[in-house]
């Protein structure tokens, strides 16, 4: 482990670490998030998915947004100038997770052409994927709980492919 | 269970709810979230911040800043002219949560005079704090993962108080 | 006709102008917009719609999100706390407009509890939606023009309700 | 035509299209937009134009601005570093148009050196100053009326030169 | 003198205030600024003005634009619902301030009425206005300088009138 | 000195300089600010930096975070991915200054890789940074004031190295 926080530097203060002397490389990230919710607000949206799909579509939308957005969000995060994003929400009906949990799993998926990594976008755009769920639902269900907000692999840059591994 | 899904329209359309014909009524809402990482990289946080103390610094400011940009983040979620907002980061260590989980723990307060609760507010900048969290430290454990985003508590409005109950 | 223009002073210079003294008085805005298009582009929209509904479900989205913004898109426009926003998104098919024209037409309402008009609100959402629209088919279609966006309706303040006059 | 909306996938979901792939090449494009209103509302533009100009420099700078904001209006936009924007807005006095309109005529001019086209961003800038133009008139005419939104040459990339035909 | 920053709570951390139980009032602030440069480069700003005004009308929206923006700009200022808003800017010529300087003073009034001051827009205008006559004209003139960013006066709220002392 | 102002065209109207065919070369811009105030404030300041560095630590990150907003506020200004920000807040205690000034001294570092120069995010930052000061001590202190607000040093582009000569 690296024993250094680069967004700190040598007094301890904040900074948007400098990447002038990086070269652009292709970049891509992946990451998740799961909203749990009682299994009948999950049925409300997919029921209302089979007839229009905006839950899903709304939170699909904002999490293309967010991606977009995560540099004004991110204090230290870098801007960049994004070339993909997708955002997949995808129903978990009982008994599907180990856990039981019922509710939205989103998947995203972003990519860049640029000095530093995409982490943050990706990440960013399935939590306010999640959030806009909540948002969506919220009236009938203020219980939901959002989790497993992380990253699943990411590729390009100096320090090349990472993948979660199974069960971290 | 309202059978309705308020965001929605009777077409199954997106929409922002009317709220045009409530009153303003005081209102408050209190939310958590949680990231999880290796031992290692929470004591460069606290070491961090015996010094100086700045990524959680940064971390509660970004939370404060997002709580402000929720109504731009969130498709569907009226802006609000929030009139209280805190963001509170406490280290966990080993030994202090039942799953053993080892972080930053962030929780919010947001409150408002307004139509509409301040729910979406309050989650928005627990999120954005972790999210935060993970960036300053990516560059020492990619791993890192948020859960538990979920409402404590709110109050006001007509459906009045509303209480996460234990291990729900 | 007012023989002055209230955004500019005495001296030419523009200004938001001031409107501290008025009381706060419930308001509302109905505007309209139309994206004209080539019957295949609609095609691809209505059949893509039947499926999942995204390019419109993605400009109601956009609508009502740019209604949120329009205080920061348009430099001497208060700033309101919406508490109302609605993008329709119609299909209209050969044959069905006087001009011949095929395309989306696009309704949006808004509304406030506030000291000044939302009719700026209802007019960019329409706007944006159209652009929304254009952007999603353009790789198909770039000859796409946008045209009819205007004011249909505004109720509330001082002047009250004005309504467009037929073929105006 | 191309069978196929590219910011739609397989399954119909809206995603932002993967450019990564893509060379940088420099682009262009140029677009319009009117506004008509009442003869009177113009005198009131123009003779504020004589004097100190300011609805229609207000309308030029909101049209610059809004151009940098396209990618955070339209959702499935990538970002672009914008090397240049210009938008000029010209009287159109009775007798001038075919159609006998009278009003503003924006003609807006975007370049970037990029992966993806800029049309966007010279078709929101148009839109945006008409919109400005309708905000700073609007006491005094609130019939006013945008039309002709749309792209008249776009230039670069790998489809190239691509101009308005007439009276298309 | 308090013996309190407000902005930081018991335990030193950052917050926004809370002003949820504050009643709301009409308040008013009025902000200065000046940018200083050499007489060559006021000469290009003023017949520039002479012609066509541009250098200082966009410095005047930029002003706006910039007050409204405000809460997105200072962490932990309050979202305000800006009923007014109005930048001046005035040549000063060789010979009118004591310090002998020559360029650009900024005058800012933004009014509201809410639960918290208004000092902080008409300060962020101030600024803002300068750093955009810095911008249009740094091509000649890389050494201007921003200085007198400071508030003249406010109004309303609790603390009711305060108003700038001379000399201070 | 040039004869021109470049962000105004022939026609006197604003525009955002094209940029298209310049090379992207490496830049940095070093830019400084200063807030007075009464000694008692910089005390407060200072013993909350002993404890915790709150007000120095938010000014710091709304430096930074304006640096990557600079283009959204300063309408003729290029966006560009910086790759480089970092602020930097020291006490100014009595006597240090040849005026006697007592307060907080900015200064900003910013880079980029890009076809435009970087000196007004440098700037921007350091602007507000000063009013973030303003902001959290203004309960105690309406008189402060914004001074220094100037480049000390740019580097890269066509134009090269330049740097302010001492007491300019």
């Amino acid at each position: 482990m690296a024993d250094q926080l680069t967004h700190i530097d040598e007094k301890g203060d904040v900074r948007m670490v400098d990447v002038s002397a990086k070269p652009d490389t292709e970049r891509v990230a992946v990451a998740e998030g799961f909203i749990a919710m009682k299994p009948e607000t999950l049925s409300l949206i997919v029921e209302g998915k089979a007839a229009k799909g905006d839950v899903l579509a709304c939170a699909r939308v904002a999490g293309v947004m967010a991606a977009k957005k995560t540099s004004d969000l991110i204090p230290m995060c870098h801007p960049l100038a994004i070339t993909k994003a997708k955002v997949e929400c995808t129903p978990v009906f009982a008994g599907e997770r180990p856990d039981g949990a019922v509710g939205i799993h989103v998947t995203t998926t972003c990519g860049v052409t640029g000095k530093t990594g995409i982490e943050m976008e990706a990440l960013t755009a399935a939590a306010v994927a999640c959030l806009t769920v909540y948002d969506m639902c919220k009236a009938v269900d203020r219980g939901m709980e959002i989790s497993d907000v992380r990253l699943l692999r990411k590729d390009g840059g100096k320090t090349g492919l990472w993948e979660r591994t199974p069960s971290a």
